[in-house]
């Protein structure tokens, strides 16, 4: 059972934000979500990607980071059950860049913002010492998916298999384990998808919804604390990328412990009512429920929970 | 008589701009101008700054800093005659960074957005080799102010003294000179104020219009350029703020000169025909004129003009 970690992203956050004081009426949902709202349907949401935290240009090609800057950011709004309309681009970079590299990274850019309809319509360049990504984006819809209303009674769904883009990361940082999926594993991290189809079915009929950047176990604690209630995971019934089992094994770790710990996976994990998980068009997987209880407390149940996941966090970690 | 410096942002912008391909119907107006415009009258801008490139920690508070970064935003939207309504704070830092400096940090963002009516409404933390912030704001208007309508007969136009925040920061920088305004040209560098008021007003009559991030040389080319005209500027009528022209003559230029091509004083630059000039409830300088000629030449007269400011350029500098 784990509350939000001293030191941890979400108690930094919780401290700063109660310092902030000005409210605007033309905000419907400020901080705490995927994505904020604005009058209109209008959803936005910002991200950061820096060199070495979130990624390394030895593992990654300029054209895949491009794209994953972009898909992270629509993750968000697929989260909101949002369309996307258009993102805004600021770019940090070394003076010693290539422009090939640059111009790779704005394909990239182009390349998944295009697949998804979303206009890059502005940004800011300048330099900085390491490639800092820092990428805004915006969309509408009539019926934002919020992370906080999930109650006791709902099912905690997720949209697919978990695992795969921490198996990835694991191959690229030179885990030695030959396999099939190798590279499906490291496709799963350097080039997730943002299912925004599938978010805006989802936000039809979910009580809560967000996607998981930080992994299960982090990301529904959270969803659990924005509703005010508990959640049970089942780590024996989170779906396991294929290949990812063998990465958990080789990092002695149970497969759904692994698959709930890695983060970056961008599946939609939501909460939703039983009628409504068993007439879901989409396929769906059960992996917990929400209970009554203190808010925001996450507990485990299958193999691996006598040490439960954590997920990750850029300031612990 | 410049264009797009080889190397500069314009020129980088242009060329990694040219290869974008998606569009979508909800953006107004896109990359190019001190904002995007997107439907219902929504504006918004991203700006990144980054230690020892927009600032240093030596020479700034972390409230001013906080403050500022936001302000650059703001004013982003003053240029389009757009009232603020939020931001999204993206959050880069090194891991020594101290509580109280991040306290102060949002203490800052918060005094800046709460004047102006804004409220955080989301963003990011990261860890980060160096204080990085990456704002994103939005706000609202019936009639956004762009900077490509200005046509030749139009009064190029200024709403306040200029070179002030350059002073500042060359005073921070050590320069040796003794003046009675030194505490005030140091606050128009660390403490812009956003002009919200003025951008609205002259929203009504301006036919192109934006905001001095980067010096009036560079600006007023900018605007010239969007608007397919060539700008005249007299750099013996740029209003010099009071002292500047004391670090101007220490530093071996004309007060206007000077004036012209320090960045960072958020004053507006508007094109206006003269009608609207004479008539506005705003004391305005009239600093030259748009004329016919190639897209984005800019000439100059008075003293200095043998030598052409630049402006500054986050990537030449």
């Amino acid at each position: 059972m784990t509350r939000n970690p001293p030191g941890s992203e979400d108690a930094l956050l919780a401290r700063l934000v109660a310092q902030l004081g000005s409210l605007n009426g033309s905000v419907e949902l400020g901080i705490g979500d995927d994505a904020a709202v604005l009058a209109g349907g209008w959803c936005t949401s910002l991200d950061l990607l820096v060199e070495d935290v979130h990624f390394r240009m030895r593992t990654t090609s300029a054209h895949d980071l491009g794209w994953k800057a972009i898909a992270v950011n629509l993750s968000d709004l697929a989260a909101m059950g949002a369309e996307p309309v258009c993102a805004l681009v600021g770019l940090g970079m070394p003076a010693a860049i290539a422009p090939e590299t640059l111009d790779e990274l704005f394909a990239g850019f182009d390349a998944c913002s295009s697949a998804y309809g979303a206009q890059i319509a502005g940004g800011d360049v300048s330099s900085a010492p390491v490639l800092t990504l820092a990428v805004t984006v915006f969309g509408r819809t009539e019926r934002p998916a919020r992370r906080d209303g999930a109650v006791p009674g709902d099912l905690v769904c997720v949209t697919g298999p978990l695992g795969g883009s921490r198996a990835g990361l694991e191959l690229l940082e030179g885990l030695a384990v030959s396999l099939p999926e190798r590279a499906v594993l490291i496709e799963r991290h350097v080039r997730p998808v943002p299912l925004i189809a599938e978010g805006r079915i989802l936000a039809r009929t979910s009580h809560a919804m967000m996607d998981l950047s930080d992994g299960l176990a982090t990301d529904a604690r959270r969803l659990a604390s924005a509703s005010g209630v508990a959640v049970r995971i089942d780590l024996d019934r989170v779906p396991v990328q294929a290949g990812a089992e063998r990465i958990a094994q080789a990092v002695g770790r149970a497969p759904g412990w692994f698959a709930a710990a890695g983060g970056e996976d961008y599946e939609l994990v939501c909460a939703l009512p039983r009628a409504a998980f068993e007439l879901s068009e989409l396929d769906l997987w059960e992996v917990g429920e929400i209970v009554d209880g203190p808010a925001g407390e996450i507990g485990f149940t299958g193999a691996g929970s006598d040490d439960p996941p954590r997920g990750f966090d850029h300031l612990l970690s």
